[in-house]
């Protein structure tokens, strides 16, 4: 395959980014856009000059479509991923895979019975900072893992912008989750968790979600989640952070790190440009998402697994099911499941 | 009084700190040390000019002495602190006040019976960036509490000093406790812990704790404790901080961040001179150890009552070993305490 | 002398500072204040409850005076330390010791015949993280001392409190000079000097001097001083720091790194509690200015040198005035100085 | 131009890099290596499966080559650029595009006769802090520009490497020059410098150099580049920065800030992947390099002009020559240049 015809269903925030890279990236071809809602879909076909489809099955029949990224809500991934898989199409689902353990599993039998790729948008694998921290553990100078401790805790914008259509742990949690058991190579086999409403709730969800994790290697750990985080606070320092202690040393990110501040008369703006959406001087998108949607490119051209699997990704859908399990039952839940991340 | 005569019970690490201040500062006089190890007695007492004595007993006995600081191991405060209760000596314990809620108890209800002033050197306390944490959640600007990240990692070099002789709970973990209780005005009511164990089982006890915590007011918080940190590591960072998340705004405490870093051909070497035992340029101490002792004395002095009450050093006890229990029993913990934190 | 009794001349923000630690500090007794301004020195006397004067002489004659601090402004040191020292007062002049080297040396000359102490206010030699910098490079750890770049920008809210009435170099370059020559021990014997003026017109003073540094043992070095800072930018990084390279090592301080921020809705607040006037907690006050108060008063109660040498302090003032002279004649300047800091 | 056919001259480290570069994009191909070590120019070449030549004469030859990257010694560009332009190859040149004024005009000079592109390879244009800060230049939120401190120290390492066969002006101090004039859009127009030799006595070299700097807007700066950096010690703070102040509000780039810390028992290693010249998890180059040479070839291929023009990179080669000329003379250089920087 020379260059990859994609489409995307589904263009939010997410959905209209992966059309834009479809659209510039060399071994990619934008072919077309579907989105539910009929408006959305035409402005985002006009700006990127490709056809614009209510209906995500006409895309589906359009010829020269290969492979489709899937952008719908959390929990409406399984319908149009059922419909690509049986018409052939390979399958970029931005994190989530889905919200039920059930739904991702369908999800997984259908791309495996159609014999197409499947891969799941968890962004952190393409962050290089997670990248050493992957290469730091497996080359065995920090020893075993001892503890972890993930903080991630989004501007409350972001919880004003979803209005409770999502849960915490199902948008920010399971990055983390992801993001470790992939690092640290063992999965999450109980988790304890308990949960705070005070600013969220005429929304009906909790401000913060706090977890013990126990790993099948023995390590524990602690995951923080909010998204009531004030809105000008930047994500410096108390955005997001992973720490990880072995027996013989320890690491620390804290990927958004501000580079460049810009001091105002009446405020500070720390940047992290190079994780933004858009690269600064030259109009193409760099960073994370495009190195992740190459990735995907990549895999589908020359038949190669994505770095996350299928399996994986249904594991942080089986982890987060978990936690939110503990939260309705106020008690830990052990979780079976192989260990797909050695 | 004029001047406040001290004796020290206990000369290891802290108490020969305490023992120094007392005969640095203006308002304090040195009359004495008692250690059961009669060399480290007779050394200490030697360089500071004083008396000193192997049974704690003739300490107080010396007519001068109106205060009596507990430095003893962290399980042998009870006898030293009743003694000196009973003959009207004024106490500066150092934390823990005890590691069971029945020693501290009797500790405090025998100061009381002899109408002695009680402190317990909960130092974070005298840090002023706690201090301006306690008046920021104080003046109502970040709104409620809704969640706290706690965390307290040492060096493994501590481990190994301490070799199992106390708990990691009550040795770090009592320091998070005493301070996020007085910040945020709302006893701890439930706790929820796990641990593990891979580096120090020669001392049989754990690497590290982590714990869910639950607050009076609703809020939620985790707690993080270990003493395996690298030793070349330095505390920047994965030592100790402290995230509180509110309703309105957020805080976060780095209180070891390096103010002046060495660089030398094979290490970097980050200082942090203000919370040093030793004042740098003039040979007396200065930081926060000189600051909680000079506040003990000036209560005796003027009949004060200090910032620390003896019934929030007992609740601190008591909400470490309700983590330990927890540990036993693998199952939340639920507490009842009056609040006296507000 | 058991308790030194102290006046201050001048109480606007430093000497009213002075004032209340003459007041705190258990050696030293506060017996009047002067200033100019009457109302002021009314304001500030009634608050401390000692007499105020709208002139010195009158402050100087009063009997239980031991020692004065002249903090009038920077160019008008000369007359009332004259009078002073006449009377047999000790000496601690807020720094600069005077605006030229003339002054300077005349007020020495003047202390040395009546035989009392005299201290300038550089402050820096007070903040630990200067002298652990001083005992890094005395230990001959980082080898010899290749180059330095210091930096002090301070917020335009002092320019304009300032108006034009001191020059920045005497403001707050003379910190730099002073803490660089003593760390390394090496006067500066060559300046080469720049100015740019486009923010501070109305003052006629100019908004930042660079300055080109050569030392007597060789070395080299920039320093950087602003007052055009933007008022909500804090000082943080580009407030206030030095770097000094030698043969076999570094060394790098931000004093005024923040070990708490506080994010509100619409700012963020690093805080330095540490270098703050007054302490958090206990209403005393407390860091480095209370420190080098502490310092004089001993020094004066047991006839101790300062570590502040009247010939150091001169010697900075020489420099100072070296850099305004490069200033005016556009050309490098040579320094003939002793070396009086090793 | 579907792909581009690139050769490399000159095959040390950047020229390999390059080299490999050109090996992985998908709009370039290498079609040879040469390099005057036959053996280093075999051993890349067998690595890329490219031919690889002696003389870079026969490079030139080979049919497909459509552009030339010039990555010899810095005094050694002239001859194979005049070269490569007479044959009308597109030249990417690395900095600095020459070490004479004199010669980066001839070899200007001769591009525009053969009609083919120039860029030169500063590498901070590609930096996306460094474009934040340009774009907040130019927004006018910081008003006007009143002074820089740009900082450019590398590890010692380097100068063991280099061995005095280039100037540390030409080699680090051209990356600042380059930056500052393009980001505030303004020439430097006269410059006064110092420079000491303590370290790098056996390579008849500088260990640092320090210069003031005036440009033609009335701002003023201060440059430091040294290349004695401790070792061990890392890049982050003492390794590179720049501070612009404005009227109006101010900048400081850090761009080698650590996103991922690595704590080992005797040792910490902050790392930066972002800027790596080797991708961590998918054996691609990534980063500034791999985008700066990607914007030269879709120049090439689009037949668009660089944001490197030649005029500015020569403009950056005459104000290091000012500074070395500063540097023998004792005494201020003026400049006269066109600002080809608006």
């Amino acid at each position: 395959m020379n260059q990859v015809g994609v489409g995307v269903i589904g263009v939010g925030l997410m959905g209209t980014l992966f059309a834009r890279l479809a659209s510039q990236l060399p071994d990619s071809k934008l072919v077309g856009v579907a989105d539910a809602d009929k408006d959305r879909a035409a402005k985002v076909g006009a700006s990127l000059r490709v056809p614009a489809y209510a209906n995500y099955s006409e895309l589906l029949a359009v010829p020269q479509l290969d492979a489709v990224v899937v952008a719908t809500p959390d929990s409406s991934h399984l319908e149009p991923a059922l419909a690509a898989a049986q018409r052939g199409k390979h399958l970029l689902i931005e994190k989530p895979l889905a919200t039920t353990p059930e739904d991702g599993l369908r999800i997984i039998n259908a791309c495996k019975a159609a014999g197409v790729r499947l891969m799941v948008g968890h962004t952190l694998r393409f962050d290089p900072n997670y990248g050493e921290a992957y290469k730091a553990i497996r080359s065995g100078k920090l020893g075993q893992v001892v503890h972890v401790n993930a903080r991630r805790n989004t501007a409350i914008s972001d919880a004003e912008r979803l209005a409770g259509r999502v849960t915490i742990t199902f948008y920010l949690g399971i990055h983390s989750i992801d993001a470790i058991q992939w690092i640290i190579g063992s999965p999450v086999v109980e988790v304890t968790a308990i949960s705070v409403r005070k600013a969220m709730t005429k929304y009906n969800v909790d401000d913060t979600v706090m977890s013990l994790l126990r790993f099948e290697n023995g390590a524990i750990g602690t995951l923080e989640n909010s998204w009531i985080r004030p809105p000008g606070a930047g994500s410096r320092r108390i955005g997001a952070s992973l720490l990880v202690m072995g027996t013989e040393g320890a690491f620390r990110i804290e990927p958004l790190q501000e580079c460049i501040t810009l001091y105002y008369p009446n405020s500070v703006e720390p940047l992290q440009p190079l994780f933004s959406f858009e690269n600064t001087a030259f109009g193409k998108i760099s960073g994370v998402y495009r190195d992740e949607f190459a990735h995907f490119i990549e895999c589908v051209r020359i038949g190669a697994s994505p770095i996350v699997s299928p399996e994986q990704a249904l594991s942080s859908v089986v982890v987060c099911s978990a936690i939110e399990q503990s939260l309705r039952d106020a008690r830990p839940v052990h979780i079976d499941q192989e260990n797909v991340f050695n």
